[in-house]
């Protein structure tokens, strides 16, 4: 199923789109380097061209020339996801959807709003904060909420608010024929159909370009509070977020930092935390609400040996604490300046199997002498490694790939996901397939009904 | 896109499926009659034979069968479904899952649990009490599991539990083919592939068979306290409602009945409550938590002219209080005994949009002379009515159809869905053209892709 397209038919379509775009088409080397490589280990792959669109209707007629041409498209955000999601191995015009940045409407009542793909996360809180709401997904980095949609996307506040599957109400698309959908409405459910809104949220823009996106939202809570807590062993930690969750304790966020990343952190941002497994921890709710929550999550913590619990509850001492927490990634790089980090992965476990696999983990990765710091968002199941090697060491190379891959089978093997919130991009399709069997037949078989082609980002999860 | 099957076919099939499953395969016409009508004016067809199935293998062998012989074949659970969900206008055979009711497992330390998709939503709670869960999707009847995933099922509980969209983590599904696949995981959330599981949720058996469910279970929360409050019009119930999920009161329920439906209610279980718009209301949390949230819902209901509210918190007095509620249906039927009720149906519109539509009804039922009590699932914008009139009435059938036609247009019109709830089925089909428009076609080519030859549920949803 590979494209059909030859070195005419790209110059043809990058033509055309200047016609369109006049200088918003790009073929600088740069701007094509740029918009072909994430920050991991995945090979990059520049695209033939970067087109800097405005509009849906822009992204149609792109397509249109695309899909007349055969020339392979491949949707750019901020480029901030992991899994050489957009890179171009068949090249190609790369769409980048960062000057979609209108947010078009807010229905405060509804707690909904509808965006432009381009939208970053952190510009619609800084836009809806006077009105008392908020859009919790909170993936790290400041992504665009289109990226965010089709990586499906989370982060911190999924225990609490779900991940973009629970938070899209709706989208517009361009499909690969350039016909426009818009999928969902703004009521709260609905059993009109099938759900296309989720087929297209997390397709990775395989099935299509999402150009808009209709979000929920939600009020700022009244009262909030952040902690942190050093525990005895990663399994207390665990035990810890499952008994949270079994009490009913409406959780905000729940993250276990292990030992490494603390000794990265209190390095990175001058902090002097103790080093040993940490869960750090926010509240929600009234403020009597925050109150007792917090009583009762002491109570479990000290239960399971858990220390004394440092408090945040000014939002400008609870943004510090996040900030460390954020910085995370970042702390680790300066702790091995001689060594590339490699791949930043996820997978995600039942709660009840999360200790077992984190330190199973940790003992192959020190068993292999290879650094790999884990945070994890216990309440879901889901953790991180940042795994760092020097690439010129085949052997290193070699054990690092092996880690990463007993890590993903452990996962699988515990009725879990090869990943929780990064994708599949180029990066994880062997694992796709080890983990749904026969279903990445029938992912394959949508995947033709609509792309037949195969022009939306070729080469990504469940596409040819 | 007709199927293909000939007399002869369905011959061979039935003959072939009695050799399988023995005196479990009927062509009893009560059988077939009993499989192939709803409660409503939807129009019944009876499979050619009813197939009681206890296995996925079972089900695997007879769609292979009647993919061999091009016989439609139809889902069952326990036909509490509609919208004309399981008749079979093309013949076929109707397999009826209510025999697949093992609960497989439960996981109570990952709040989770795998069943066969003939187990009913009642016998899992009964099962989950000991261990401190429950699964609290309740649309009313005792449906089955398959069926509510197939349905996208929700009900009261829906504003803070989620509907089935939400609560069903994975999926085994028999294809048109006779392919079985497994969907999702026991992870709480993935970014891995295409979401196929909430894609066949909600898809009524037209791109498969589900025969088993792994559902994610909450906690039995520590105290709950429901109450019962009458308002001065439909919109101050409304605004009550909007307040309420502004201010981030995590309401468990809450239900609008309207004056007509009060007096039936009345009547029906010998109550004397006030005949006014009304909000039934549930709390779940901690002790604290439940009189916090009850407090402060008081007030905002005081603000918009509610009455003295009724408050149950013994376990008792709160199932006699939902009992009443859920006897609503039998309520106003018992009030119109010459009337045959002809469509119980639901919209859902966004919050603020609700009030209007609520009453835009209302004077259209009164207008048109017809008796239509109106309940509404209000945090979330979604309202039934349950039409009735006399069938021999032309002209009486005419004015109930033009009143429900307006009613879903004016749900569209306001950005809603037309149903929120109850479905597609054969009965709404006109509707979810209207309201998707292109993306009707989407649906129907990922339709044709899995079931090329329309076996599966022919005549539903967005299937031919």
């Amino acid at each position: 199923m590979d494209t059909l397209s030859s070195q005419a038919n790209i110059e043809r379509a990058i033509a055309a789109a200047k016609v369109l775009l006049g200088d918003r088409v790009s073929t600088a080397p740069t701007v094509r380097e740029q918009h072909g490589k994430d920050l991991t280990w995945n090979e990059g792959a520049p695209p033939d061209a970067v087109a800097f669109v405005k509009a849906t209707d822009e992204v149609q007629a792109l397509v249109k020339i695309c899909a007349h041409e055969q020339v392979p498209i491949i949707p750019f955000g901020a480029g901030t996801s992991l899994e050489g999601h957009f890179t171009a191995p068949k090249g190609g015009i790369c769409l980048d959807l960062s000057g979609m940045n209108r947010i078009i409407e807010v229905n405060s009542e509804d707690q909904d709003c509808r965006v432009e793909a381009g939208v970053t996360r952190k510009t619609i809180n800084a836009h809806l904060r006077d009105q008392g709401l908020m859009f919790p997904i909170d993936p790290g980095a400041d992504a665009t909420i289109g990226g965010m949609a089709s990586t499906r996307a989370s982060g911190t506040n999924a225990v609490r608010y779900g991940t973009m599957r629970e938070n899209v109400m709706g989208l517009t698309v361009v499909l690969a024929d350039g016909r426009v959908i818009k999928t969902g409405t703004r009521a709260r459910k609905s059993s009109s159909g099938y759900d296309l809104t989720r087929l297209f949220v997390g397709a990775e823009g395989t099935l299509g370009v999402i150009t808009e996106v209709q979000l929920k939202l939600h009020g700022i809570p009244e009262a909030a509070s952040a902690g942190v807590c050093v525990f005895p062993s990663i399994e207390a930690c665990c035990r810890t977020a499952i008994e949270t969750i079994q009490m009913g304790i409406p959780i905000a966020r729940i993250e276990l930092v292990d030992s490494e990343h603390v000794k990265a952190i209190n390095a990175y941002s001058k902090l002097s935390m103790t080093v040993a497994p940490t869960l750090f921890v926010e509240f929600h709710g009234t403020t009597a609400g925050v109150a007792e929550q917090a009583a009762r999550f002491g109570e479990i913590a000290a239960g399971n040996g858990g220390g004394t619990f440092q408090w945040a509850t000014q939002e400008e001492e609870r943004l510090k604490l996040w900030q460390a927490r954020h910085d995370a990634f970042w702390a680790t790089k300066a702790m091995k300046p001689g060594k590339q980090e490699t791949s930043a992965t996820d997978v995600c476990v039942p709660i009840s199997k999360l200790a077992e696999c984190v330190v199973e983990t940790q003992k192959d990765l020190a068993a292999n002498d290879i650094y790999g710091p884990i945070i994890g968002h216990v309440g879901d199941g889901n953790f991180h490694v940042v795994l760092f090697c020097d690439p010129a060491n085949a052997d290193e190379v070699k054990r690092v790939k092996a880690v990463y891959d007993r890590m993903i089978n452990r996962a699988l093997a515990a009725g879990g996901t090869c990943t929780g919130e990064h994708g599949i991009g180029s990066g994880k399709r062997d694992y796709l397939r080890r983990e749904h069997g026969e279903g990445v037949a029938v992912m394959r078989q949508i995947k033709l009904a609509l792309d037949p082609f195969n022009l939306m980002n070729p080469g990504k999860n469940a596409g040819p």
